[in-house]
């Protein structure tokens, strides 16, 4: 796999009534590719994460409104179906809403035989965009690791990362993962802390993995160990991506973000937030407060999926016995992030931060 | 089971050439009764983690003492023989030596055909006075909860535990566990978040069964979600173990432990450490740049074991290619603890805390 030509949905070759996509679940152990062929196998493998990413679900939503187009004997009213359907299917992605907002706004008045079409126009619009955006991410963060070398003056840049906002949560490139892919590509040494990120592993299972194919050097480590490495100076920079970022810069990501956050301000270590602006949430300001947490199945927890023999099965950890909780999301207060890092550039975690770099949203 | 008379090591009924353990490492899912009849099998038990927790360690390496010395054929030269044995077999544990040096002592002097009889004293003081330590760490601790209790009126009073301190790793009670079950026992309305603690699971494997067996409300959570927890109120104390603590107040513990006190302070949730004074370092003032921290197995973090069918097995989470790092305890500055609860009574994390609860330590 080279960055440059991997992507994480496509039309497949020679067979336009089909879109493609890489079930993570199988990863890091086995590649396979999933055909969608309906609409409603896009709202499962959104619903199933199949695939996951705010960007990847967007576009997949856009996908499998295309697939409704396409298939469907009364077109409008399967994409109005199939829109319902999918906005249902992960309701804390901000994300899919804009990406199903968009792509209903763009046909609007489209001729029943010249929706299909239009709407593959603006998935794939939606894909490019993706990746221009992270590539945005890319260049504007690449200059904080370029100081960190500079200053360390040889020896790797550690980066430590939570969850998976890589090029496997997007089209290509990834956001937090961006900088790094970048940096590596232009021969800098850098290293990344892959933090394992339960219940579901998407550090193990994702990031790692794209890592690895990329010959990005890494060392995967339980969720609890961060804390540790940055009192001991072994880890000089936190990357993490966002489901959701407010007005002011609180920042919604992964269960467990917020306790690297506080482990970086107590340890004096940059912490920013890679994050293409369709994440922005314009209209909240207090994340902790307003920010919905999604309680997912309480199976990711009490089962654990992994490679036996050449099965990949689930071993129960949890005792049957045993209630368990189990939140997906955390919000990290502005005042612990050191910057966001944008397709426009990077800028304080603050609303005077954010208008700066995105002015036609000061009014707001 | 009622925590009244739970033990975790004892002489079998009607068979005292035999010592009875739990197998530890079969637990949440099945409660399998281990005996003891030669030293060597303390060894492996102690070896290979069939019981673990300082206390119990020192407790069974005392009771492997008195095999030898029952079923040697020239008992004090057994004894000598074990006691070599059994300080190799888990080399970092401070309690492992003591109890055995403590025995040595004890039987110096003591006639061949005494010597079973004296150390079985021994090993029976040892359990007594560690239980007694616990009871005394749970009637300091107590008081902490009925406090919480009184100012919410009603609704439970909820701790969050990381890792296992309880009953499990001692003889009886456990040390952060302990105000919990005296609480419990008197009505109080109490429930226990339990951190999975990744790697080794010992919040799901240990803490939760015992919880359960005694009836005490609580809930599974991976080691990611208890910052939000609190960010929410859903956290009135923290309470954990210790496996060493300076004479100013820096607490080793379990890997995790320091970002759930980060947590714990940023939302000004009470955080309270359990020990044993015998796990007080006096000689040591500076947690984090003094206490080693010991590098563990790769495979720890790469495999999860758990039950498939009627099956305990490990399936492998880290694909081959990717690195691990896996420290195993990190470092709690005092500043982030609220107090320490020893067998005492309770006190700040300081040198004058712990030196006013025991001023024969003042002068060092």
């Amino acid at each position: 796999m080279s960055s440059d030509d991997f992507r994480t949905i496509w039309l497949k070759p020679d067979d336009p009534g089909v879109v493609q996509i890489i079930d993570q679940r199988q990863l890091p152990h086995d590649f396979v590719v999933h055909d969608l062929g309906h609409w409603s196998d896009g709202v499962e493998a959104i619903e199933d994460m199949y695939v996951r990413g705010a960007p990847l679900i967007g576009a997949t939503a856009a996908w499998s409104l295309y697939l409704a187009a396409l298939h469907g004997q009364f077109p409008k009213e399967e994409v109005s179906r199939a829109a319902d359907a999918l906005l249902e299917s992960r309701p804390t992605a901000v994300n899919l809403r804009w990406a199903i907002e968009r792509v209903l706004q763009r046909i609007d008045g489209v001729a029943d035989d010249e929706l299909a079409a239009a709407i593959r126009r603006d998935a794939e619009a939606i894909c490019t965009e993706d990746i221009e955006i992270c590539l945005g991410i890319g260049r504007a963060g690449l200059p904080l690791l370029e100081a960190i070398a500079e200053r360390k003056g040889g020896g790797p840049v550690n980066v430590l990362t939570h969850c998976n906002a890589g090029a496997l949560a997007t089209i290509n490139w990834g956001t937090a993962t961006a900088p790094v892919y970048l940096a590596h590509q232009q021969g800098m040494a850098v290293h990344v802390w892959v933090d394992e990120t339960r219940p579901r592993n998407q550090g193990t299972q994702l990031t790692a993995w794209e890592l690895a194919q990329n010959g990005v050097p890494h060392t995967v480590i339980v969720d609890n160990a961060g804390g540790h490495l940055m009192q001991h100076g072994d880890v000089d920079i936190v990357i993490t991506g966002t489901d959701r970022t407010t007005r002011t810069g609180d920042v919604a990501n992964k269960i467990g973000t917020y306790l690297k956050a506080l482990a970086a301000y107590d340890n004096g270590i940059p912490f920013y937030v890679a994050l293409p602006s369709t994440t922005i949430d314009w209209q909240t300001r207090d994340g902790i407060a307003e920010i919905p947490i999604e309680e997912r199945n309480a199976e990711e927890v009490t089962m654990s999926y992994g490679r036996h023999g050449d099965e990949r099965i689930a071993v129960r950890t949890v005792a049957e016995g045993s209630p368990v909780g189990n939140p997906a999301f955390d919000v990290t207060p502005a005042r612990l992030v050191t910057g966001l890092i944008t397709e426009r550039g990077v800028c304080a975690a603050s609303e005077d931060g954010l208008t700066g770099l995105f002015p036609e949203e000061a009014a707001g």
